[in-house]
């Protein structure tokens, strides 16, 4: 029932999964006292096709991302999201100018809908944004004091890229000894090569990687109005 | 000649290999104007089979940690080195007591050679080891601060794991603003299977994946003895 | 009964208190839900008047630090110690070398004494040691991370020197959120005007500066064994 | 020459002094290769007595920044300028709601003015700004990043407060191994005996206290038109 590893055969070489059991990895880490929700990312410039960043179409995504918000808001649980922040100074962008080509694009200096979120699931007026300039949410940021001050102890995570900055944060929570569940399907990349093996990594290493099902229904029973209410 | 998507054909799907494109990923980084070698815990307790944390025998990574460190030692280039620290309070390991099984294995707590390097390529006096509570051999270390003072703006990354530790460092280097560069032969996973999705992800976004000959011949005739004496 | 600002007449210009009113500064945090014991650099170097680091001798410091910690430990609440990390490398020493001068005679790296506490108040295996390289006990080191594992939300701090490593650190637990308590008579300085400089400032910004009296009290009243065997 | 402990004398007690001398403190750290300017949180909010956060008029203040900025400016040395961040959410103040009475008032969140800069010294389309949520500029920010992206060294700070947001600042860029200069003309507090007490803290034991005239003829000698042009 701990051991998370089984789950992954037929999708990693099963001599592979033998080194991670003879290490003792893949152990589940659970919901502590009080979980907060961080969207990482679901901005248009990364969510709608119509822009570069953006790999594919991705309902399922959208629709986890929105069942999975709608559960926390409507339980009074805190709620977080990520985007880029200001890209219009050369220095703002640091390393990204020599790693991605073609910057003034990656900017889409002139149009902000880029780092607007879709109304079905974007953030409202108690949410907490945090703007951040390199992949992990909590680098340079002041996610982990906000936290803090809320009083959570376990990040749910949701959001885009799997193998890009839904994993920075994801290590950087664990890190903070932060428990952190990470939604299988409210997760997407432009890869799904990359998806899956990321998705691996954090399920072995820093997080729980869990169904969509299995948490709500934890969250829904745990979590009811009267302790939200607190 | 600046992308580097095209060399991950055969091994990453072409049309998750499109989607690179689109975005724009994959340029190359290079070598700045003063580059420090940073082994990321290649201990016994990583390196040697004797060990379950180790997931197998790896001459050849062996062979390529050591003819890197050689060169950087020989050119009087930093070289810092990490590894975990003190495991023997509860508090000391935080959340790996949750995701990691049999922490007392774990600890190898009455194994001080669990902690030590081979000769061959382990620390000198005039090194730098950085002691390590989490992944990534920047967080909550002095590390970052190390390198300013040592005057680097390029770290060349060799070690263990690849899919664990070599990737948190390598990711929190890049949104330190470093140049990364990771030596191909001379980082190792007990996966070979997250191995190379983990070089495509670091290639891709944060690192200049390159093989070693490519390194070390910009290293020599770039940082010949007379600059290192500076 | 909120307003610290009174009791700071006759040793602060009365014009300055009026600007500090003005600004709403100084009103009291109190000790949250759960309060760790920081104690700051109580090294034999700083408390012992043989070691040139420190100023002079201090026993009513070492007799309200002593206190305070048979306190808390009494109560089973979590101990932290901060010392200086290792200094045999210029690069762990950084900027060090150049604002101190005699960086040699400020190491004492033959005299392992310098490093230990006095029993009277020294860590017990069941407490937590924190090495740092810098002033504040949370730069660079894991502090924050284990502060979160344990639980805590209120940082009293105790130790030397008041204008130094205690500032620091008040400054950085602020920062992280944390509820600071500074316990007067525990915390000492070389200089006496800045000893009593420094309690001002953290008390009108950061902490409760506060009475040995009054803290101990509270956290007796409120902590008693059945919630510290929790 | 290098000590810069007797200029403090008749300002702080003798004896204290001596303490410090014992002690090896305060020595000077010098300009190194590539100097920035930090000016510190100079808004309308708390240079202008019209907003209750400003202790008092500070026309020389005002001057020496202005100064400071023209010569920066002028010789194309990277200029940074921070302030607080949005402060519209509970959780964006953090503990700042329990030190800081009627925080409504804080916020002034009608009045968009208090957050922008004179025309004198404000920033420019050039300059990088640095929003924070908490004293030090480097708390929870990318400034650090972005000053290695900078290539800079060395970090010389303007503005207020000094017993404040500039100590913490000053404190936080030692502890990241920039060397720090504090142009004692240029920055201000609303108390002016805590002014003195923590020019003298920082002077002693983390930067160089400076007057204005001896900062600005070094920066104008050694970083002439043809190196800022690099």
């Amino acid at each position: 029932m701990q051991d998370k590893i089984s789950r992954w055969q037929g999708l990693i070489p099963e001599e592979d999964l033998a080194a991670y059991r003879k290490g003792a990895f893949g152990r589940r880490v659970g919901i502590g006292a009080r979980p907060a929700l961080l969207n990482i990312d679901t901005t248009f410039m990364f969510v709608d096709p119509a822009y570069d960043m953006c790999g594919r179409e991705m309902p399922e995504l959208i629709a986890a991302v929105t069942r999975v918000t709608d559960v926390f808001r409507r339980l009074g649980l805190p709620i977080y999201y990520s985007r880029r922040d200001d890209r219009s100074h050369p220095t703002y962008r640091g390393i990204w100018n020599l790693k991605l080509g073609n910057a003034a694009e990656f900017q889409y200096a002139t149009d902000p809908r880029a780092d607007q979120w879709p109304d079905a699931y974007g953030p409202r007026p108690s949410d907490r944004i945090i703007l951040k300039n390199k992949p992990s949410a909590f680098f340079a940021t002041p996610l982990e004091s906000f936290l803090r001050y809320d009083g959570v102890d376990t990040v749910v995570v949701i959001g885009v890229s799997t193998s890009g900055c839904v994993r920075a944060a994801v290590t950087d929570a664990f890190s903070h000894n932060f428990r952190v569940i990470v939604v299988e399907e409210a997760v997407g990349d432009r890869s799904p090569a990359a998806h899956r093996a990321n998705l691996f990594d954090m399920d072995m290493k820093f997080a729980d990687v869990e169904p969509i099902d299995r948490v709500l229904a934890e969250v829904e029973m745990r979590f009811a109005p009267a302790r939200a209410a607190e």
